[in-house]
């Protein structure tokens, strides 16, 4: 499946209300508890999400579009929403999600684009050089490794009570995979 | 976390209107296509938990409930979609699932199951004795690694799509850990 903005934007317009749907009144014992030391629980996710928001995709992309290569991106930082998220409940940051999402759509919707602007390159810090098209595409992609890791990090916390069925269910045996 | 009938209803009473937010309206290029040859689609995914509703979790405490570990489960048929689902479309499914698991949550609701009874065993065909609360705690748990397969089938459809950062992103490097 080739780059498409349409399709992205698909995806990218359902997340906030497909965590929405997961996790808004769940009990604290899914949504506060991660995998262990050094992961996200879903609150974390949703926090993570939020950053990203602010600092990641459409200030990175705004610096492709006026510097091109020239200019490096910033570093993301992973954890930013410990600065962020302290004494937010889970639906705030939900609500906040939404609405940060919201606005970044019209952003990237109100430069109408044309094709050839998904080939301009930009300047990875740590990747190298990656197009718009990338970026884009990573962030819709982003958003579904995080709900891949927050169906895992619910699935983790029965993985004793589903007793011999965890020999059948893949997402108790999942790592994660990230570096 | 130990098995609780309320908050193993409040991970089965999210998953459809999770799924629907994630899918309905959703170009094809996401929800009909999959990871290669015999795997599940995301259209796929929701026949399967359809078929699930009608003839796995219901009907199986069921049988516990009434036989205990004196009559084994049927055997369940992971591609009993392919029965079910021809000709439907994909809002259809999402319209079924809805229903189908509204009517099973009011079923076991209205068992009014003390917790003793998610003590009593059954008789799995392959796995051996398996508790209720396993059958319970594991039907919200299938839906999780059906919610973790279809973000990594949807992100697998990128994999070109997003360049190098295909390295940072862990969903796309998900073999499913299915046997």
């Amino acid at each position: 499946m080739n780059f498409s903005l349409q399709d992205t934007i698909a995806v990218l317009e359902r997340t906030p209300a497909a965590l929405e749907a997961m996790l808004r009144g769940l009990p604290d014992a899914w949504t506060r508890t991660n995998e262990g030391d050094g992961t996200f629980s879903p609150y974390d996710v949703i926090g993570h999400l939020n950053h990203g928001e602010r600092t990641d995709w459409i200030p990175r992309a705004r610096i492709i579009l006026e510097h091109g290569e020239t200019r490096p991106f910033d570093r993301y930082d992973r954890f930013g929403q410990d600065r962020d998220s302290p004494g937010k409940s889970l639906d705030q940051l939900l609500d906040e999600f939404t609405i940060l999402r919201r606005d970044n759509l019209r952003t990237l919707r109100g430069w109408n684009l044309d094709p050839a602007a998904f080939e301009r390159r930009g300047m990875h810090p740590i990747l190298g050089p990656v197009t718009l098209g990338n970026l884009i595409a990573t962030w819709a992609a982003h958003d579904l490794t995080h709900v891949h890791q927050v169906s895992r990090c619910m699935a983790h916390q029965y993985r004793d009570a589903v007793g011999p069925w965890t020999k059948f269910l893949g997402v108790m045996h999942c790592q994660g995979h990230s570096e």
